[in-house]
C-alpha cells in the first residue's frame, strides 16, 4: 500500500503532516509513503527524524496553495503544488490514496477534476464525522455543495450508509434528513422535494430537526453544503467554548478551586470520544479515486489517523460498494 | 397596562400560563392581564391560586390550536382560538401586548394578518435569543422565513439591531450574515447577494462562520431560516447532551463519585446564565404590535419573563424605532 501525503498542507507544514505520516509507517509495516511538496522543505524536515528510507519517497512540488486561495484558480494556475501533483500520482496509479491538510476546496476541485467522478455521481460530496451520544455519526454534506438538489441528496444519503456501514460499523444505517419541523411538509419547496425523493432510500426515518442530531436520531444526517457547513463549525466550537464557559465559575476558595478542577477533569474527559483527531477525515464521497482532507490545524495523530482511515477504505473497496449502491 | 396570556398555549396549559401571569401581577402592580382561553378550563385553574380578581379578566376562547396543527388553515379554520382572539383583542387596543406558548407558526400568521406589518417591513422575522461567550446575542431568522431576499436581510439586521441596542442594551450592536466562510464571494448566488445589500447597514462586520457565534463576533447574526432553526434547535439540545456525556463518564469507587458531584454542579453554574427562561421570548419583528411567543415547554417563570419583556417593547416603543430605523 502506497498512500501520498500533502506536506505543504495545513497550518502546520511540513512538519505535522512529515510527523503525522513517520507514525502511519510505524503502525503499519505493509505501507509506504510518498512526501509530496518543496523538497527542500521536506528533507529538511525529515532530517529531524529517523525512519526508513526505503519506505519514503519524496516528491518535488514548489508551489504552496494557501488556506484562502481560490479552489479553482489555485488548481488551473498551480500546476505545481502538492495537491494537484498528490493527485496525479493518485491518478497516474503511482499511490492508491492521497491525504491532505490543506485547502479542502482546491482538493475537492483536482480530485473531482483529475480522479473523475464514480459511475452514477451527480456530484462528489464532503460528509463529515459529528459527534452525538451514540458516538460519531455522519452529516453530509458539510460544505461542498452549498445548493442539493433532489437526487444529489439521494446519493449523499446512499454514499454515507455505505461509509457508516463499512467504516463506522454501523449496521443498517439510517438516514434523516436535516429540516426545520418533523412533519414531510416542512421546509422550503427544494426540502420538501429532498424529503419526497428520499422515500425511495433503504432506511430513510424521515426529517430531524437540529434537536435530534445529539440523540442520533439516525445515522447520516443529509443536508445542504450551507447548514452542515455552518452546523459543523459551530459544533467544532462548543468545547473550546465551554472551558470559556466553565473556567468563567471560577470563584475563591479552596472548595470552589477543588470543584473547578474536578469539573474541567471529568468535562475534558466527557469530550475526549470526541476528538476528531482520532478519527482523522473522510474521503470525499463520489470521487473515482482516495482522497482524504483534514482540518487545517491538523496533528501529527491526526494524519497518522487520516492515513490509516485512507488505508481502510482501499481495503475496503469503498467506491466499488459506492458504485454497487447508486447503480 | 394590560398584556393578553394565551391560557391555552404549550405542553402545560392552562396551569403554567396562568402561574406565569400571575407571578407577573405579583411583580408589577400597574398590570392588568387578559387569560384568553377556554374559560372553564381557566376557572377551574384559577380557584387553585390567590389572586386580585380586579386585575384579571377571562375572554373566553374555546378553540385549541395544537402544537401540531398547520398554521395557516388553524388561523383560517379556527376563529374562536385563543391566538385568533387574543390577537384580536390587541388589535382592538383591548391589551398592548399578547404573549404565548403556542403554535409558533399560528401565531405568527395571526399577528402578521390581523394586526399588520409595521411600514417598511416586506415579511416580519422570529429572532431569538442565542447563548454566546459575551451573554446572549440574537439570531435572525430564527424560522419564520425559510427563505430569504437581500432586502429582508436588511430589514432583519436593522430590526435586530434596534431590539439589541433597546431591549438587550448592546451599544451600536454589530451584525454579521452566517456563511460558509468569512471571504465576501463564499455561499450560493444568494448568500452574496445579502452580503452585498448588508454592506448598507451601519455596523455590519462581514461574513461570521459557525465557530464565530459562540465568541459573539457579532451582536446580530442575519441568516435564513432553515439555517436558524436548525442552528437554534441544535444549540437548545446542547445542555442536555453534556449532562447525558458527562453523567456516561460515571465511574466506581468514592473519588470518582465526588469528582462527578462537582462537575454536574460546576456544569449547571457554567450554563445557567443560558437558561431561556429568564430571557422568555422575543416579539415578532416587524409586526404592527407587541406579539410573543416561548417555547411550548415554557414554565411559569419563562412566562412571567415573556411578559415583562413584551411589557418592556411596550414602553420602550421598540416598533415605532424599528419603523425609524427602516424608512
Amino acid at each position: 500500500m502506497v498512500v501520498a501525503v500533502d506536506a505543504a498542507g495545513g497550518d502546520f507544514f511540513p512538519k505535522n503532516p512529515i510527523e503525522g505520516a513517520l507514525l502511519a509507517l510505524d503502525e503499519d509495516s505493509s505501507l509506504n509513503i510518498i512526501l509530496v511538496g518543496p523538497e527542500t522543505l521536506i528533507n529538511e524536515e525529515l532530517q529531524n527524524h529517523n525512519y526508513d528510507k526505503d519506505r519514503i519517497e519524496v516528491v518535488d512540488a514548489p508551489e504552496i496553495i494557501g488556506m484562502k486561495d481560490s479552489p479553482s484558480a489555485a488548481v488551473k494556475t498551480k500546476r505545481n503544488s502538492s495537491i494537484t501533483v498528490g493527485i496525479g500520482l493518485h491518478k497516474a496509479g503511482k499511490c492508491q490514496a492521497f491525504v491532505s491538510a490543506g485547502n479542502t476546496g482546491a482538493l475537492l476541485a483536482a480530485s473531482t477534476f483529475i480522479l473523475g467522478k464514480l459511475e452514477g455521481v451527480s456530484r462528489p460530496t464532503i460528509a463529515t464525522y459529528f459527534p452525538t451520544l451514540k458516538g460519531f455519526r455522519l452529516l453530509v454534506d458539510a460544505g461542498a455543495n452549498l445548493e442539493v438538489k433532489p437526487e444529489m441528496a439521494v446519493q449523499f444519503a446512499k454514499m454515507g450508509q455505505v461509509f457508516a456501514a463499512h467504516e463506522m460499523g454501523i449496521n443498517d444505517p439510517k438516514v434523516a434528513l436535516l429540516n426545520v419541523g418533523e412533519e414531510e411538509k416542512k421546509g422550503t419547496e427544494n426540502v420538501r422535494a429532498i424529503h419526497e425523493a428520499l422515500m425511495s432510500v433503504d432506511g430513510f426515518v424521515g426529517n430531524a430537526e437540529g434537536r435530534d442530531i445529539f440523540p442520533a436520531k439516525a445515522d447520516v444526517f443529509v443536508t445542504d453544503g450551507m447548514v452542515g457547513n455552518i452546523l459543523l463549525k459551530f459544533g467544532e466550537s462548543i468545547p473550546s467554548a465551554l472551558k470559556h464557559m466553565v473556567k468563567a465559575q471560577a470563584k475563591k476558595g479552596i472548595l470552589a478551586k477543588l470543584e473547578l478542577y474536578f469539573a474541567q477533569k471529568v468535562l475534558r474527559e466527557s469530550l475526549s470520544p470526541f476528538n476528531y483527531e482520532n478519527v482523522g477525515g473522510i474521503p470525499f464521497l463520489g470521487v473515482n479515486g482516495v482522497s482524504v482532507v483534514g482540518h487545517g490545524g491538523s496533528s501529527p495523530l491526526a494524519i497518522k489517523n487520516m492515513i490509516k482511515g485512507a488505508i481502510s477504505c482501499v481495503h475496503s473497496d469503498i467506491n466499488g460498494k459506492i458504485v454497487s449502491s447508486l447503480n
